[in-house]
């Protein structure tokens, strides 16, 4: 009869298996945005149901408002112990384009050390490891160190649309000390760093009209106003010469970077020349007196994703084109509120339309705030105590330029803040094709969740989480 | 044994045949731009050489300088009279979008006293009214009252690619005293006009990128620049608060308009509300200072016909666009040079480009000058008093802001003068679906023709052409 191993043994012995787990719920092809895999969606969430049954949780059932639902599972039995929200979701990118992958992105395939598959970084294989440390606390000692909930999203790749409904109708079940993240990845594939905040966003796309119709340039040229000509004058406003937004009331709210903010940013030593030859791009587009990285993590931007009006297709036609349209997305900095900005993005835009032409504003929806996470945290804190031990050194202090709505919705419908744990590597093909995990990442985050669990059990004791 | 009868009566009797002529000419797809019609192309070529051959013209032949080929023809036999070249073209626009048509694009249909098919105003009809006038003066006099060179161009839908080189490879033999175009259109339908200056044209197309793939707006935004906002600002720099060209350079050359252009355009007494109504316009976006006609049809423009970056689909991406491109055409005015205004436009973008941005300009061919004649040309004067017989009024001067590139070319290669003299009339859905021509601008057509060919050769007793 062989005894129990702990469960950093035990997930030694299992790898194989867990490994082949990843594998199965990889193939899913459980892509949220397009309906013609609504199927895959239920198969893949009832799959995990059984799964996670399986292991030893409880309660398991799906938070269904509407939309794709969200698999919830709770393990309560840890008495004088803090209560986690775990967090994962099972839903995926479409695979598009299919051509640029070197092998199915369906099928997971092993190259180099590395799963290559959609999913697997974003966010089936953090999530996964997750699991596993759970699986192995269960097996070895028939419960976790501390109480779980779980919540698996089956949203997150089309905007979280039902989570906010699921946080009103199951409030009290969802309700922990704190929510622990499996997705986002690591900032640098060659730095230890915690995610501390995440920027908003607001959307609204414009259109500017001069005529009826396109008309003939040579005709009505000179005497008819050219509608992309006018929409570009108007983008040509919403920036000064310093590269500021230069939208009246833009800023309101806006908290300033703090001096931990700063030392943060500091600390990091960042080479701002290396990172944009990465990417080809050149120096001298940071808003002037900001520093690159502060511009990137905690300062709003306007940004135009995509313009169009007139003829686009090869060649020269001579048309003088009645309409043009652009997209604006902002990401905001702490305190800023999402529809407060697009209002005076909007007011900006009608403000500066010509009395000659007609300008339309068609808005987003209600947007997200921008998170950030208490340096003082006692989960934070824990992670940073497990990546110190796992790396020898105490992790940087990193801000997500990007928005995680997730964050925002769950501080603003549960009052819980969100320390993100997840091993993935921002370097992995993220909604790309040959999206990837590396193996090393996969184990990483088994160990990084064995330690986790009983460091946030044991931090308990000392004082509340 | 009847008697020859007058042309006039000539052309009444054989009213139907004429048009049945027409109409098979219109059935012909010759669409120059397409190479699956390159066959119709030969048809229609070969039926208007027959054609023109049996009704008297000789020395039949095509000119081919490796695009579709022009018809030529001549008749000499008129001594001590002048000499005009006659042009018009045998090729269409395609007939897209096919579903907005209410008959058959290629099949002639009369509806309302009009005749609806592709070509029927531009610009198969109006030279089948010359033709036809021509052949009533064979049938019933054995010849013609001027010499007579015919052109039929197969390649105006295409910009006139291989015309310069016909007209440097066989320029002797079409030397004439004028050229007078069976092409374009009375400026309004209520108003009798004559063409007396087209603008030039010249063509380049721009694009700003930042960096070597579109960026997450989250991750890289603040730090990376966006290229679509950076084409924006490029493109509201070129033109100044008044509404006027600010590219340095752009005005070099440019004929101001004179007082006989000024008075013209006092004459008309046009209705700037009336005419922006019509195509759901509004008043204020002519440069500051110059009329509205002036700016029309004499001012130098500079559009940009078309612009594309980043994100076009559906709803929001947050993309960082790295890419984005503009079109730009320039109508030019009388003096002007195409190719100095191209370059004048180029040091300007490469001026207001960022060091962030690399800025790439593609540029069209050589383009065409603005082309003005002469007040005092004597087959000016012909027609008009051909139309003041016609309509007991002398026609208004007019210009066309659009580009006739015919007539620059043939007075840069033969130091010809062109007079445009065409009964289609400018509602006809030239290059749109429904094109048509009215059955009695048609007829209005063939008695102008009649008129015209004595009125030149009276006029030649006078004074040289």
């Amino acid at each position: 009869m062989t005894t129990n191993p702990d469960p950093a043994s035990w997930l030694a012995d299992h790898r194989d298996r867990l490994l082949e787990g990843l594998f199965t719920l990889l193939r899913a092809p459980s892509v949220s945005t397009d309906p013609a895999h609504a199927g895959d969606m239920r198969r893949t969430a009832a799959f995990l149901m059984a799964h996670v049954a399986g292991i030893g949780l409880q309660n398991v059932q799906l938070l269904d408002a509407g939309g794709h639902p969200a698999v919830y599972a709770d393990w309560l039995g840890a008495r004088a112990a803090p209560t986690v929200l775990l967090y994962g979701h099972y839903d995926v990118q479409p695979p598009d384009p299919l051509d640029l992958w070197h092998s199915p992105p369906f099928e997971p395939t092993i190259r180099d050390g590395r799963i290559y598959c959609r999913g697997a970084s974003d966010d089936k294989g953090p999530f996964w490891t997750m699991l596993c440390a759970l699986e192995a606390f269960f097996a070895t000692q028939g419960g976790l160190p501390v109480n779980v909930k779980l919540l698996l999203e089956g949203e997150e790749e089309v905007g979280s649309r039902t989570l906010p409904a699921i946080l009103q109708r199951h409030g009290e079940m969802l309700r922990a000390e704190v929510l622990i993240s499996a997705d986002g990845s690591m900032w640098r594939p060659d730095l230890v760093s915690v995610n501390m905040n995440s920027r908003g966003l607001c959307a609204l796309e414009f259109s500017v009209t001069t005529a009826d119709a396109d008309l003939h340039s040579g005709r009505y040229g000179g005497g008819v106003a050219n509608a992309v000509t006018t929409l570009c004058q108007i983008v040509a406003t919403l920036h000064d010469a310093d590269r500021r937004v230069a939208v009246e009331g833009f800023f309101e709210g806006l908290r300033p970077p703090s001096n931990l903010d700063r030392a943060s940013i500091h600390a990091i030593g960042f080479d701002e020349a290396g990172f944009l030859a990465e990417i080809g791009a050149r120096p001298g587009a940071v808003e002037r007196g900001v520093p690159m990285l502060e511009a990137m993590w905690l300062r709003p931007t306007l940004e135009i994703n995509g313009i169009s009006g007139g003829y686009e297709g090869v060649g020269t036609k001579t048309v003088l084109p009645h309409a043009a349209t652009a997209k604006i997305t902002c990401r905001l900095g702490i305190g800023q509120d999402p529809v407060a900005v697009a209002d005076a993005v909007e007011r900006h835009l009608q403000a500066h339309c010509p009395e000659y032409a007609t300008l339309r504003v068609q808005r987003g929806n209600d947007g997200a705030r921008a998170y950030a996470l208490p340096e003082d945290n006692p989960a934070l804190l824990a992670v940073e105590r497990v990546l110190e031990t796992l790396h020898g050194k105490k992790p940087l202090h990193v801000g997500v330029g990007g928005t995680l709505p997730i964050s925002s919705m769950i501080k603003q419908h549960l009052g819980m803040e969100t320390v993100m744990m997840s091993f993935a590597v921002s370097d992995s093909n993220v909604h790309a094709p040959d999206e990837f995990i590396r193996l090393s990442s996969f184990d990483e985050g088994l160990q990084a969740w064995l330690l986790f669990l009983p460091e946030l059990a044991a931090s308990h004791k000392g004082h509340a989480v």
